[in-house]
């Protein structure tokens, strides 16, 4: 992989670590950001070795968002033609949008650790991903609202999945901010953690437990419970009857049903 | 507007307070109620002084439903053909589901207050409402299954997305009594108060935050989270960026952008 | 009905007691079990004096899932070529699956009472029943990740229902044990209790209140909750107006009616 | 019914004929002609003793589309503000689609008969008309390309229904002229006559023949295709089988029985 | 296979022709036949031999629908409760649908050879078969109509993705007797004969041709074709992915790319 | 643009000219087929100058279809593990789908030229296309079947849309030959022709038509016409409402109103 401007990326074994680089500017994302995450998340979905992914922030926040001076750059190619203005502004957005759903689409489980601020576009980012968790006193804020406009990268259309959708409408129309504690009170994030550190060292935890997973299996299941997002439970259960017609075929199965018996760890080749 | 029956309005500042105001009868629904109702939510959305709409009940209690005299009245109503008094009541039902319907589709946000009985239809009133708030001593239940009936205005439809299914199956199947305080821990209030002081407080508190944003932003988020309710995310980011498209090109943004650059409070026109 | 090797059938008055009894073998799931199932759910579909079935296991356990025997059996059955075994295992899927639906499918509804383990296809199970309630030291996991495989008997298409979408992610990923206590902080279960006594007493409770309802409005209302969650909130208003045109034309509505105005409980007709 | 101005309404029996008059302007859409053809269409729908609806335009023409002062019109009440605009022209949009949508709406069958120009927005109005008769030198256009924008009142959302989706688009990318004869050929008219006298007398003996059969059965087929257009197959057979239950049990069921024993014709009542 | 009384089952090597044999009653549809025929089905869709079933009527006609009798005695069994009553005619619909359903899900495809009366129910048996062909004097016609009640076995669901709406609509609302060449130029048949002999011979020769081609890629693509009514393109190229990810291992592939290179005609196994 | 081994591009004004060039082996697809196909039609996509493109093939005919060496060298990567295998195949279909979704995506109109053969993997191309036209003597097959596999680029998902279900479903079994003008009686091609040459002429005439056109109106009733088929006609309006109220105050409008008034040829802006 080449170099990153917007991101760091480390391996810890098969869990790739992509750590948001620019703590000086509160991890804002920049053009470079978004053209950055995009590639990482191809790589990671089609590199074998790596079988899971940790997202974090460098530096005291997870990221406050998109970069202000992005909107003014594409402001500046706006011309007199409001339709041509129009067709312009929806290929931008639809191009940011596919940043994010490099995220989702990320074969592999997809972990999001934040402390510190996780603001707007941040908050889009981690909607993405498969798991959050968080420090008790990170600040989240759906902070589109204080720019006079609809969230337009993904929180809205994800996060009635992941809390409710009476408190996702209150915090989306006043644009408050929340805690981690609440985060987790709501169900936007899996566990809180009083310092960092604690919490990295868990997520690490987590993400080995999965790496050590069937990466078939792990990838199926992925895709699975992405499916019923957007399916109704009798389409699921046909779809889940065609994958698995195939994969019940695979090596895998038979690995892990003879560690089973024989009570032992199993390998699983990448 | 011309003069209520079964409501009273009241205006504070860009806040319209629409209030059951048929104590004696604790707010029972009855037929001057399911037009009025229909008409102040059409007039909200249309007022462009009106930002944010705040629903309660006068008196001890938020309403008791349903008012039975009117069932008496439409059973009066049918005769000896069993197909015509299906098509009557089919018709019937989908008349008063439109008034609530009116509720959800006002574009302004509106924030159900409650405190005392919130019983039966006044669950599925409370279900078309963007954000809930109650007392921890509000008394709710679905009481349809006590009249021998399936609920047919809203609360089986709409509660499903508020909260989880299992727990809505429970009340649905028993007519069980909960508290604000476990409507609460369920995910169907926001937040609950000792006192219905306090809460109308809050409530206000919040209201007038909502009504302090860009308009624009306010109805294209609601929008957007209506159509999320009944749309792939796919789809919905498509919908987003088309509606942002033009929404990008309005003033609203460029005032938010500059009272942030200024850090000054924006003020946006109604 | 017949006899049964895997179930035990007992009848308290209107409530049906389906127990999985092969407590030698912690209720695993043998050839036996899937059959048997389906028939005692359709015979309780169609028994009109069964008004509400309790499912529970024999024993210090739920379920420990699916008997591995099972599967070495349908391995024995494949043959050579991969596009005739994925059509032999894509229909052995739907079958198992089928009777899961089965249960969902009951028109009456169904109470799952949970102690010891509940692991595997028995979370399938539940998550394919109504409601559940646990004892606190319950003990329930995803397994099928440990077998190399991707879940297909209907926990990946339900609980997104049930739970929230990240936590689900987590134990679908990592198949780590929970307790009845975090299945019921996540909207699992409904209640936990701290002895298995306790739970039965009180899940029949519940059970007996259900049955003591207009069984014609109870079907309905489990038509409707079922309904919508695969159906968009216009959708199912429009369906509710339908059914109803005809089944408030029902004498159960005018016995509930009649007993309400008297204060007497209301006798409804199996 | 009042009077009105774009429209003149004649009743044949059970018939309401519906003639778009102002045939001096080739019978263009004014803006009384969106009010008026909204209020035709909901009385037609609730008068009781409309059985079918029959749609012409007087003089030589049935309608040449959209009267282009309206255009005019609402360009001269944008403004400055481009996010402000859009939300007026939406809901403008909106506006005018619910004129036609009340055409489709209307429970009763219409049949446009169609001769001379049936241009832009005529045809956006003939394809919510449930059936289309035309003279074989009609002249048919989807005119809008021609105006630098999209057809937006139902045409492009309604013809995949009733054309192929290769000749639509070609109609709708060149906005060439195509004649009645050719329309049959597509399928988007049943039959095509030598001269309007012939179309008219055949038009009001099919509009006769369905005012004679039973009026639930009719405004339930009517429903059940409508309903097909945008459901699923299985969703299909299940609401007809919910909508039956009750209307199985009408009398115009056993009169229509009666009747065929008897061989005599039926007389339902309205 | 058992002994019939509403059908006549034929081998012809590897197709099955399925007779409906009531020629004296003109093949009306009676409580055997719709047994029956779901039998039939399932043994069809079962036995590896059948790979391909011919559909037709014993003597002069197809079939004059439901035979008439079963309507009475379904009328028998109504009570006095209007909701008890709904709730019968609503299971015995679904029963019958799922008659039809049968043929529809068999996996082998369904050929339909049509002479004769073609009436009511027998127009939604062949719209739940694969291909329908007919002599050119065939007569067709939806029936219902004259019955005073909606069609609710399959025709107004089914028929829409073979004919044009229009179309539909004036036979749906008309109950219009149409020919076989009407039938044919509308796209409900594939083609027309002038003689049953010709039809019979050449429905054969199809028949004949398909049961020589590979089963397990008849069978998928029966499969797609039927997912498709029912999903969005891009659901559909996803599914087919991953059905082929399987079945492009499988035998038969190799089989027929073999014959191919050779110039032999391939033999598939069962 | 870089230069093509399988293609050879042509610019005619503002139509682009795409020929698949490979004659000597009837435009047989092969690895530099999907690559340069998708690149063609992306920079079709984004180079302004473009407003139409012709898609024709060199030589006698049009295409043959896949190459089958391309089977042979994606069976050669396989391995021994089926799970693994099916990952692999599922991920190589999704591939060249995405080819011919290149094609659907392009937001100019394809107008498909045919003559010759057009078997196989051309008529999944097609079906991508926005129209086609071909010669009299053109000779289409389904060919899939006789490879003993389901076709998996597109035809069996596309096709529903554009010829009726019935004769599908017979060309998909059988895999038999059809002629244009068979394929114009059923509505897959728009017009047949009886030399190559007139065809040439007429369709450039077509595509000429087209690039006069509001290029902005264009790109924006191809996306509306591609939305319609995978979504309800509600879906449609309010979509095209959301879309029009930016694209309205185009100048592209005033420009083709200006010229309508004027009666002069409008003349847009790439």
């Amino acid at each position: 992989m080449e170099e990153f401007s917007a991101f760091r990326l480390e391996r810890v074994d098969k869990v790739a670590h992509v750590i948001i680089n620019r703590p000086e500017k509160i991890n804002a994302m920049n053009a470079a950001f978004w053209q950055e995450i995009r590639d990482l998340f191809h790589w990671a979905d089609q590199e074998r070795s790596v079988r899971a992914v940790v997202l974090s922030g460098a530096g005291p926040h997870f990221s406050s968002g998109m970069d202000l001076s992005l909107l003014g750059e594409t402001a500046g190619q706006l011309g007199r033609d409001v339709g041509l203005n129009s067709e312009l502004l929806r290929s931008k957005i639809l191009e940011l949008q596919s940043s994010f759903n490099a995220v989702e689409q990320c074969r592999k489980p997809v972990l999001a650790a934040i402390q510190g601020y996780c603001l707007g576009g941040a908050v889009d980012l981690i909607a993405a991903c498969d798991m959050r968790y968080a420090t008790a006193e990170a600040q989240f804020a759906l902070k589109e609202i204080d720019l006079g406009m609809v969230a337009d990268l993904g929180s809205l259309q994800r996060l009635p999945h992941l809390i409710g959708e009476g408190m996702l409408r209150e915090l989306a129309y006043t644009g408050r901010s929340f805690s981690g504690e609440e985060a987790f009170s709501m169900g936007l994030v899996n566990r809180v953690y009083t310092t960092a550190e604690q919490m990295m060292e868990d997520v690490f935890l987590l993400a080995q437990t999965i790496a050590a997973k069937s990466p078939l299996a792990i990838r199926g299941t992925k895709k699975m419970i992405g499916f019923m997002r957007d399916h109704q439970v009798a389409e699921g259960l046909d779809y889940i009857a065609t994958w698995n017609a195939a994969m019940l075929q695979s090596t895998d199965l038979r690995t892990a049903l003879a560690a089973q018996m024989s009570r032992q760890t199993p390998e699983f080749p990448d």
